[in-house]
Parts: C-alpha cells; sequence; structure tokens
C-alpha cells in the first residue's frame, strides 16, 4: 500500500542545561512554541502531539501543552529511555502516514536535574545495574575492547571529545560551550578507565520540539520543508553466548533498514547527530554506519574527515558529550540540529551544502542487549 | 485517503490482584503468551509491540518480551495515565493503518502493589494534589453534585457496587470475587463522603494483552476475528470559570467522535466496559455516553437496564470496582473483555448475542480537566 509524505516544517528547542528551578512543563512550552513559530502554524492547526520523555512522570504531555492552550487533540506519551522522543518522532510519522493526523507536534523532553547529579537512575531489576555495570563503566568495557582489537590509542579516544567541544563551542544551544584542548581531555577526573569526565556526557535538562505535516501540505507552512526519507526503530536482539561489545548490533541493524527506506547509504550522508554519549559510542558507530572501514574509527576522526570540511560532518551540534543529553529530550533535538543545517540556518556551524542527514538516538539495554531501544531518521531537502 | 481496516485476532490476560513478589516483566510476560496462544501466532509473527503502563519504569515493553524472545521488533512504551494500554492500543491500530506494521501486539500492565497501598502517587506539580485533591476526592465532589442536581440517592449510587461485584464474581480474572449486598457496601468503612470503601476500585496489580492485524490478514489467525470500528483518543479542553462537574467533557467528545467513526450509536451498543473508579464515575458515564437521560442514571441502572438480561450490559467483568484496576493495564483488559464477549467465550457472564461492544478508558486530569486522556475503542464481530 502507498502511504502519504512526511516533512518536517517547524523545529524548536531551548539551550540545554540546568534549571532546577523550572517544571517540566516550564522547560518544554518554549520549545513549542519556538516550532510552532518557526512552521508559522496556530496551535489550532495541531491535530497530534507525541511527547518524549524516559523519567517525566503522567502525562508529561498534556502537563506540557496545557500551559500554551494547546488541548482537546490526542496527546500520546512515549518512553524509549534514550530515544524517547525519537520514537515519539517515528509514532507523529505514522500516525501521519496513516491519515489519522496532518500536522502533528513532537516534544521531546527530560529535567534530570531533579536527581540531583550523578549517573541517571536505572531498573533495579536489571541484575547488572546491581553489579554496577552503569552506562560510564559498560561503555568503558566496549573503549578497553575496540582499544585491544584495534589499538586505538587514548589520545585518538579523547579526540572525540576536542571535536564534540569544539563544534558545540559554536552552537547557542549547547550546555558546554567551552572548547577544550587533548591535555585538559585527559587530565580530567577519571571516570571509568579509560575515560576522564570530559569523555562522558553531561547530565542535564532540556527540551526540544519538531512540528511534521503531510508532505502536500507542507508549503502551506513554509518553502523548505524537509522531507522524512526514512523513520525507523528497532529494539535490540538476544546475543546467546560471546557478544562482540564493539559491534553494537541494535544500531548496525537499525540503519542497514533506515539506508534502505531512504534509498540511499552511508556515502551519500553530509551531516550526522549520533548517540556520542561517552567518546567512544561515537567511533563504534562510524564503523556501525559504513562511514569507515571497521576498526579505523580513531584514524577516521583523526582525518578530519568528522568535522567541518570533512567527507560527512558529525554532531555539528556538539552532539550529546557539548550539547548535552537531556535524556528524553535528545533524539528530537537531533532533529533539530539536522533541519537548521539542511535549511542553510546553522549560522557559524553550518554544514555547507548539507542536502542529506542522519539521526540517531539509542538506549536502553546495558549489558542485555535485547532490553535496548534505537531511532533512525534520514532527512532530506 | 483509504487506510486498513483493523481485527483482533488474540486476548489474553493474567487474574488482577495482588503480586507483590512479581517484577513487572513476570507479570506480563504469561498475559503475552496467552494472547500469542490465542491467536495462534508464532512470536516471529509480531512485528512491532506497544506497552502501556503509568508507572513502569524504562523500556518496560522491551524488558517484558525479552523474557519470552520476542526481540528486534520496534517496540514502544505508552504512558497516559489511566489509559496508558488504550492509548497504546490505538498506536498500535495506527501503526497498521499506515502500513508500518501487519500484525502488531499490545501490552498493558502495571504493578501497583511496590507502592504499598493507598491511592497512587500523581505529580506533585498539580497544586490540586497538594491541596490533596486526590481521586477519591474529586470523584467524591462529583458524586455530591450529582445528588444534588438529579436527587441521585445513596443507595442509587450504591447500586453501581453491588452490580459490578455480582459481575465480577462471575469472572476467574476479576480481583474481588465475592458479591456484596447493599448493607454491605454502605456499612464499609468511609473513604471520602458519600464514597465507603466498597465503591472505590481497589489497587492492585495486573496484565492483559491483545493481538491485531490488518483485517485483510486476519483469517489466517482465527474465523472469528474482531473488528476495530473505531479507535479514538482525546485530551482534556480547559473549560474556563464554571466547570460542569458532572459533565466529563473529555468522555463526551470521544465518545461522539468514536460514534461517527464507527457509524453507530448508544442504541447499537450491546455490552460497554467503561472506566468506573468510583460508583459515581459509571453513572456519570451511562449520561455521557447517551445510554440514559442526563440526570436518570441511577433510574436506568435500578431498572436492571445494564445487567444481564437488559438494554446494554455494562462493565460484565465487574469493572474496575470488581476487576481491578491495575492502571495502565485496565484499557487492554477491557479490550480482552469486550472481545471475549463477542465472541462468545465470556461463560457464565455471557450477553446473549453481543455483536458490537465499546471500552473506555479515562484518566488523569485532577482538577484541571485539560491535563487528561480519554481512549474509547467500538469492537464489532
Amino acid at each position: 500500500m502507498s502511504t502519504r509524505g512526511v516533512s518536517v516544517v517547524g523545529v524548536g528547542m531551548i539551550p540545554f542545561g540546568k534549571y532546577p528551578e523550572r517544571s517540566l512543563a516550564d522547560l518544554a512550552w518554549p520549545a513549542v512554541k519556538a516550532a510552532l513559530a518557526d512552521a508559522g502554524a496556530a496551535p489550532k492547526e495541531i491535530d497530534a502531539a507525541y511527547c518524549g520523555a524516559a523519567f517525566a512522570g503522567m502525562l508529561a504531555g498534556q502537563r506540557i501543552l496545557g500551559r500554551i492552550g494547546l488541548t482537546g487533540i490526542p496527546v500520546v506519551n512515549v518512553e524509549n529511555a534514550c530515544s524517547s522522543s525519537a520514537a515519539a518522532l517515528r509514532e507523529a510519522v505514522l500516525a501521519v502516514r496513516s491519515g489519522e493526523s496532518d500536522v502533528a507536534l513532537v516534544i521531546g523532553v527530560e529535567k534530570l536535574s531533579k536527581f540531583g547529579g550523578g549517573t541517571i537512575p536505572l531498573e533495579e531489576e536489571d541484575w547488572e545495574v546491581r553489579q554496577g555495570l552503569l552506562m560510564p563503566a559498560l561503555y568503558a568495557m566496549r573503549a578497553q575492547r575496540y582499544m585491544h582489537e584495534h589499538g586505538l590509542t587514548r589520545e585518538q579516544l579523547a579526540a572525540v571529545a576536542v571535536k564534540n567541544r569544539k563544534h558545540g563551542a559554536l552552537n547557542p544551544d549547547a550546555q558546554m560551550r567551552k572548547p577544550v584542548t587533548l591535555d585538559e581531555v585527559l587530565a580530567s577526573r577519571p571516570v571509568a578507565e579509560p575515560f576522564t569526565l570530559l569523555q562522558c556526557c553531561p547530565a542535564g535538562d532540556g527540551a526540544a520540539a519538531v512540528v511534521l505535516c503531510a508532505s502536500t501540505l507542507a508549503r502551506r507552512f513554509r518553502r523548505d520543508p524537509i522531507t522524512v526519507a526514512a523513520s525507523h526503530l528497532a529494539s535490540g536482539k538476544f546475543v546467546p553466548g560471546f557478544r562482540d561489545m564493539t559491534t553494537p548490533e541494535i544500531t548496525v541493524r537499525c540503519v542497514k533498514e533506515a539506508y534502505e527506506e531512504a534509498g540511499l547509504g552511508p556515502q551519500d550522508l553530509d551531516v550526522v547527530e549520533l548517540h556520542d554519549a561517552f567518546t567512544i559510542a561515537e567511533l563504534i558507530y562510524y564503523d556501525a554506519f559504513g562511514l569507515c572501514e571497521r576498526g579505523t574509527a580513531g584514524e577516521y576522526l583523526a582525518s578530519g574527515a568528522t568535522t567541518f570540511g570533512g567527507e560527512v560532518v558529525v554532531n555539528p551540534s556538539g552532539g550529546l558529550l557539548a550539547k548535552g543529553h537531556p535524556v528524553g529530550a535528545t533524539g528530537a533535538a537531533q532533529v533539530v540540529e539536522i533541519v537548521r543545517q539542511l535549511r542553510g540556518e546553522a549560522g557559524e556551524r553550518q554544514v555547507d551544502g548539507a542536502k542529506v542527514g542522519l539521526t540517531h538516538a539509542t538506549g536502553g539495554g546495558i549489558a542485555g542487549f535485547d532490553h535496548g531501544a534505537c531511532a533512525i531518521h534520514v532527512l532530506t531537502r
């Protein structure tokens, strides 16, 4: 069966950071207003809303939209760990494709400052977590393994943070706007060997919003709609026996399916926002996306291929390491960045001539890979 | 545009009750297995899953499906307070209509026993909650107002509990299986005037699951598929100034839209599962659904119209008052009951010749009606 095309016509976000005095609704409504204004859409034109958050409590979307009088419409709250608002976006895409919605709003929001710092709380039912296998420890093991298998050096690993902090310094919406040197990264406080503090994304609060619609309606809102060429979601698969720690099975499979849906491949990408929760993650995903030969991600980054002027600019926003990672807000914020890049509105961090972008939000799946969620969107102009 | 029809081909649930020793995943997977067996579907035939829960923590659906090896597929966790799994069902319906999914699984699950009893925790940001306006108090005010406006008596109100406990006594999956007399209801412990304990739904744990598919594929699974004639979701609208406490705006609007989508009206309903969290709720919804003249719900119930042999049997499962109300599980469990009724599989509580059924799950919206969510499904055979 044929379904409707979907386009993004509005984006907005608040600068990520720490807002302990704001409620969740207070965090999010300015992002929603910005996205509506960006689309030139009145609240009454929105016929469905999806709110992605991981730690939001009940009816977050309704609480947010109540603040701006956008009530009555179907509102669905989606939780999928770090990919919550990316999964919410996919639900909105399906609602438009199904004909149920013409113009939908997606919100991503999180308030991590309410937890008072440290790593985010995880499910006690996970025995891995009870053994201390929190996210920094898990990714540290992956980093050790990558270094062992492929000869990645500590300096090559730390260079991810240098690049993304350099990018984030150009982004007014980034939580960490100060560039850092390789020495500063390596000398920062140890967290989990080989990670130092600057190789871990910061905790923070944030919100982002996206307006999308049936492509046939897009030019009502803007002359430069961005097409959703692929909207893909996967959960992890259990792998019995030996687990290849440097192959993120869920991302490898999800990106393959997303490429197929969009009818393109890694060589077509101009700009990517990917899930660099820790430095090693960005390198592992270079391999997983097929941006470079497997095991060569350290050299690929060192070549300049993934910064401004390179083959494909990865995390021009600063990524999770510099823009910040308020869990539920990240997926939507990645889309905000790619849309701005494809429109040519990214200011000092503009990727020249960007036509094809990809977003990648993945989460959960501590050691049991089958518990994860990964959402990938391909956007084109 | 035309979209695909959707049918229900499998249902399953566990008896609602208190299972403090079980994890959320342990509660839910037997319901999922039962629904798959009921559909005659292998796990590998399921291509998408939606999990509705209000207090489940991260990645509940993934944790549940990991237990039975159903991994890899898109899994979306939906939170919409008391209508969480009803909203999850609607997302699954849209996924099938959009062509993204052929055979989808919906899970509703909740473990309230982890809170140790009493009323469920609500958002502290709601100033109404901070003032003590918890659900029993809110519905008690509505009851007082209905009594004042329409001359409803305490006995007519309490009769809702007598009816639904009578129904629940016939349901092996009900949490409260002991019939009660009017005197017992009135003499039970006071909770919030005019409610006594037996006029409030019990807290408990539970899980329910539904398998649905494109109608064109339904007979692969069963000879008696049930058609989803309407799948509707709404959020509340803010009503400035005077609020009519006996008119649930969100339900009135949502049911009107659901009737329109299904092309039928209240006179066509044979069986209804509605959201009787408190006795008054059932009566207010008789009015809202157009089952009786406004203000006459007490007499309508007393006439026997809504029990076995009556015009439209309401809550044959026992409803929230007797079957129980593990928040996120309720919407899916209502569908389980209606499907069993429409198939003629409801045993001692079978509604003779039932052809058209309706489910109604609504929640949130303490005093601020704009914060609520209401989901209504119309099912036909």
